[in-house]
């Protein structure tokens, strides 16, 4: 069993760096709140005397040794958060598996296998794209240097940002080989909740599609140009956001969010030349999001050639719907039944490290609930009990596993 | 008569300064560039032996001494620009005022009141609001103090930057009294080259109206929040923009731009929290445009109540419609009439500085063509015969103005 205080004690620390005025937490990737979480975790790794390891894209690895060689049972997350951050989003899942290697620790237990905890780097996508870059690299879905050549919203890039912070680690990602994934995070939406709380033992994570779309029009005098002679991107944007929303009335399980919308030159009185906007669009089956956003592209080509505004698209994330193995989906479930924990299967809204983890070994997640179904916001929040119900499952699950 | 050839080549050197590679200008209100072209102008105001003096607001006069003591006739404009502006845009007028004073040293004229020029501060509103805050300090209209509290989006404050580029006079705004104001401007609209060229007696400026709207919502996980629990103020933001749109549809001659959207935090996967969002409503009447802006209200507490986004609103700038005094429109009239140049009368779309001067003493406007209609676009363009046109009229109506 896990030490419920040292755990919500860990995380009460981790949630100090970055700490907002809001109460929540804004840690955005390869920042100095970022290095600083860094900085803690690897200092809890050293302290419970894992072999702690950073790879050439800022995964910070903590391996326990096993008795045999081999690949291991990894466990992790991220502490990356998005601007409005809770404190829970990530860093619960890194914190609880170094919870699950220190209790080991102190029952002077020794896996058979390896057991290992990472916090995967800019698994938010708030600084860089894609979201999940880290897990992904880790897996090979895209090498070290494409994603060291990212670049923030103020064309800052990544490659220089993981080396001013001091974590371009010397490993190469994927040093260490798999033998099966698990994660523990918090829904971040309402259903668990609804249901009565519990737990959720994920089956599988949503199909996502991330596109940044460039409006271009023609800057113009917004006192002296009649409605008729404008070219107005901003204008173009506004039906774009409201057009992806309505879609989602009409295909099934299907979300969009246009998170961000800028617009140069951003004078009241300049009929704006150029917008630049994203659009996350999510469907838990592959074939309706492709549906979705061929009807976003066919709808862009109409105003383009309406409006006369010239409309380019480009993608920032893209990953299909993952399933994850049965096996272990039933391994999280047979642990929750020996504390005699409520467990519901279910599929996550949101993209996860385990995603990209996916595509090397078997991998499952434990949800804990999410009060008022709020994530990505400063009143973020898990209880206690959740929290400890879910590190024990973790470390229940994780434990079998390493020793089957 | 003035000197076209001396006209043009001012304004190319002027154009210089803040140059973009599209051709254009951007020389926004109190930034470095805008300091070089007022070091500019100061230096060819003093070459003409006019007495040259900065008030507290930075506006830059230039006086030509007439034969008595008196109000002064007053020609003007400004050089600050927006972010996607062109050469001719104030420039042009504030170049003509020179010209014209140096168009009658070199004819040894003295004038029998005082001539002036002046470069009014910040008419574009494109950094600090409101637009023509130069010339309504000058009018009496706002305090200094109030004016060198304004900051502009990064937070930087007025009265700091006039000091900074060392700006800030040792006048009192509106220390030279004015017996009549006349401006020369390009049309910035595609009328008069609609109706085949020639120049514009101005009769005055329509009524405008800047809002900027607060929209706060609740941020949330684009991926796992169910559609119906969202408060989205980029959604809010985009309807409103849409519904002001539609409004010009239905008010005759209303006008309405969205230039500014701003969206916090700016994720992808982030629905957002808050947006800040500007609009400019303008109508040649203030009873429409009154009820344009109460329509606009309308809707956005109706979006708020039935989408729980708060909205607040901040006037950024409120101008009447301003009539000019008939007696000097038709001295334009006259002057253009001993050119033997076509001449119509309009109403301004553009808010001008003499909009402002029309507070103190009767006003006027001289207009030239703008090819395409084009302005607040690197590609704005004039005619070098419509301007020495222009001139030419800005002119012999201020010197008979002065003579009267
Ligand atoms: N868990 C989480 O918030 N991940 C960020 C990626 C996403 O947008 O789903
Ligand atoms: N002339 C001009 O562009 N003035 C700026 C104020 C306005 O937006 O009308």
């Amino acid at each position: 069993r896990i030490d419920g205080a040292r755990l919500t004690s860990r995380l009460a620390e981790l949630s100090m760096i970055g700490a907002t005025p809001e109460g929540g937490c804004r840690r955005l990737a390869l920042t100095d709140e970022d290095r600083q979480g860094r900085d803690w975790l690897v200092a809890q790794m050293k302290a419970l005397g894992l072999d702690t390891r950073v790879d050439a894209i800022g995964n910070i690895v903590g391996v326990l040794k096993g008795q045999q060689d081999g690949p291991a049972v990894i466990m992790g997350s991220h502490i990356d958060t998005v601007g409005t951050g809770g404190r829970f989003d990530g860093a619960l899942g890194v914190v609880a598996g170094v919870e699950v290697l220190a209790a080991l620790r102190d029952a002077g237990l020794t896996p058979k296998r390896d057991m290992a905890v990472i916090a995967f780097t800019n698994e938010e996508g708030a600084r860089f794209h894609p979201d999940m870059l880290g897990s992904y690299v880790w897996a090979g879905g895209m090498s070290v240097e494409a994603a060291h050549r990212e670049v923030d919203s103020d064309g800052i890039g990544l490659g220089a940002e993981l080396k001013r912070i001091g974590y371009e680690g010397a490993e190469k990602p994927g040093f260490l080989p798999a033998h099966a994934y698990i994660e523990m995070h918090i829904e971040q939406g309402p259903i668990l909740e609804n249901e009565g709380g519990g737990l959720g033992a994920v089956t599988g994570i949503q199909g996502i599609c991330w596109l940044e779309l460039t409006l271009k029009g023609r800057p113009s005098h917004a006192g002296t140009t009649p409605m008729a002679y404008r070219k107005d991107p901003g204008l173009a944007a506004a039906r774009i956001n409201i057009f992806a929303n309505e879609l989602t009335k009409t295909i099934p399980n299907q979300l969009a969010n246009s998170g961000v919308i800028r617009v140069q030159p951003g004078n009241v009185n300049v009929v704006p030349e150029t917008v630049v906007m994203t659009l996350d669009l999510r469907n838990p089956l592959d074939a309706p999001l492709a549906k979705a956003e061929a009807a976003v592209r066919a709808f862009c080509a109409e105003l383009a050639e309406r409006d006369g505004i010239e409309v380019s698209f480009r993608d920032l994330a893209r990953f299909p719907a993952t399933p994850f193995a049965e096996e272990l989906i039933a391994e999280v479930e047979r642990s929750a039944g020996e504390f005699g924990l409520a467990v519901r299967r279910m599929i996550s809204g949101a993209g996860h490290d385990a995603q990209m983890m996916a595509r090397l070994c078997p991998t499952a997640m434990v949800f804990i609930p999410s009060i008022g179904g709020l994530s990505h916001n400063p009143a973020e929040f898990s209880t206690d009990d959740d929290m400890i119900a879910g590190a024990n499952i973790l470390l229940t699950t994780a434990w079998r596993v390493a020793n089957a």
